[in-house]
């Protein structure tokens, strides 16, 4: 069984089409949503809010066996999950995700421009939120999609809470935990820039031993080509 | 409407199998030959009549909403002019091209062992002009081809002018340009060699905000595969 | 015609999938056993009684232009090989395989983590072998084949004799040698870690003037993929 945390500006229904490939294979999935997250809701959630809304989701359902997929932002999210229910779980995969050191913020791990861009945003809002221009969402995060779909995503998309980036993060425990880990690397996705800040191998080498998995596709390939993430997921998954 | 500029011992006709599909999809392609380039032409030429051949051939045929795609030593011309006509131009897109930085030359892009060799080569030659040797051609240019396009493709090239390589580029009015830029990667290109001389990241990363475009194929994926280079240079270029 | 030259834990058998595409496509394909190597023999040998099994095959089926391939470990065998028959060979193709510098041992090429770990099993074991875990092999050898193809090729291996990887391997010949060479690289082999500990480009960029080839898959790609592997090792080996 599949829990799929999504990333930042995204909610649930962004997994949609990842879901119903998953299911078409046989597979339970199931895509909540952050807390402070999506549309018409209250953005004034800190990264802990978020953990817990996962493993409400995950306790509430009395999930077993779940494979935690964490895209993005979600990665930290699924490294919080994991310290708080390690027993519902099977394996962690990491698709081009945050995987934050011990007390340190998810800011810490983002580019200098970033972190300047989003700290300028979240002034500029009226409530701690940042939202994507759209000529960075197009050329960074979505640039393998027609611009009709960089279109109408980015409508879809909800502005981000800052908080949840700027709280330190403990995971003390996560990092000792022995739980299989995998780390799934879309090859052209530069949401990060490649090279220093990369997601891969920079991210994926704090997980220890983990599994890597790789496929051609943006940041957003889970718009972009849902069905190719899902069996890609799934391979990233199995035991 | 693309505008194909080739890089060092090519000319336009190296384009031909690339325009050939563009204009099959619909587009129209235009590859000039840069000044002093190709065969049977007078090699003394300086970076700046490189530059200035690519626009004349743009004004000249009233050319508007280019996308201008520039290869290898191309991509240097292609911010040469992006700086001269900037209002004709709708997106750069460089392939596998160099990125120069204001008030360097090309040769301070490559590592030291081509500068050696260019020199030697340069010298050794009766007019300023560089050669390359088979082998390395065939094993660092166009190792995805059979041995037989490797060959005949080899005949087709012409001696590289040396000026172009060593003149400064200021590039300053480049690099504060808000154009449109992608940088389209062919990920077993080792014309320059993986690490810390690669192109990309290390010459993508000079292009600030850009795109990221990857295929398979070595620096002469224009003659190993110019259908597939098509695709991804309209995947690359659109809005 | 080919001579395949397996890695650590593997004996010939392991090239049997490559073999068969291989002379399905007309070609001539020896697999042989390293000295040491395989189930039920002495493992008690250094690195120079691997190379002189593998020229003793060569000279005995008095074998000429052999392209000579090495995987893993493997490489730094055929490195040795060629200094001893360089006459009977074509090209060397190093796949995700070992190329040591003058005057090392393997374990200097492995990241501290491997040391300590080949150390302790070593020590571990009766006869100064080593033997992979099932979930280092699972996870960073062998993760993009399903669980029972891990499991049922986990079965197949043999400890591994330690002293070849901690021999000094002189080697200085090997590097003036003149001959063809390429570096074979699956993208997703994290057997040695992606980064500063990587096989490409760390290991390729000490063959000087090479040809790269790529193509997707993990360390054991010659299980999970033998006749995908099979068609690259003869573009990697073609003239």
């Amino acid at each position: 069984m599949f829990v799929l945390v999504h990333g930042s500006w995204h909610d649930g229904s962004h997994w949609a089409g990842v879901v119903e490939r998953l299911e078409s294979l046989g597979h339970v999935a199931h895509a909540p949503t952050i807390a402070g997250h999506g549309h018409g809701v209250d953005k004034d959630v800190g990264h802990e809010d978020c953990v817990n809304s996962i493993v409400d989701f995950i306790v509430a359902g009395e999930l077993a066996d779940v494979v935690l997929v964490g895209h993005s932002f979600g990665g930290s999210v699924i490294a919080g999950v994991a310290e708080k229910v390690p027993d519902r779980l099977r394996r962690l995969v990491f698709c081009n995700a945050f995987v934050p050191l011990p007390g340190q913020c998810l800011l810490d791990d983002c580019p200098p421009h970033y972190r300047t861009l989003f700290r300028r945003l979240a002034e500029e809002s009226t409530d701690n939120t940042i939202q994507l221009p759209f000529p960075l969402w197009r050329e960074a995060f979505i640039q393998d999609a027609d611009l009709e779909t960089a279109q109408r995503t980015y409508r879809t998309l909800s502005p981000e809470p800052f908080r949840p980036l700027q709280d330190i993060l403990e995971l003390a425990e996560f990092h000792r935990l022995d739980l299989p880990k995998s780390y799934l690397n879309c090859t052209e996705d530069i949401a990060l820039p490649p090279g220093e800040w990369a997601w891969h191998p920079r991210l994926s080498a704090r997980l220890g031993q983990y599994r890597l998995a790789q496929m051609p596709g943006s940041h957003e390939t889970l718009l972009a080509d849902p069905s190719g993430l899902a069996d890609k997921i799934v391979e990233a998954g199995r035991d």
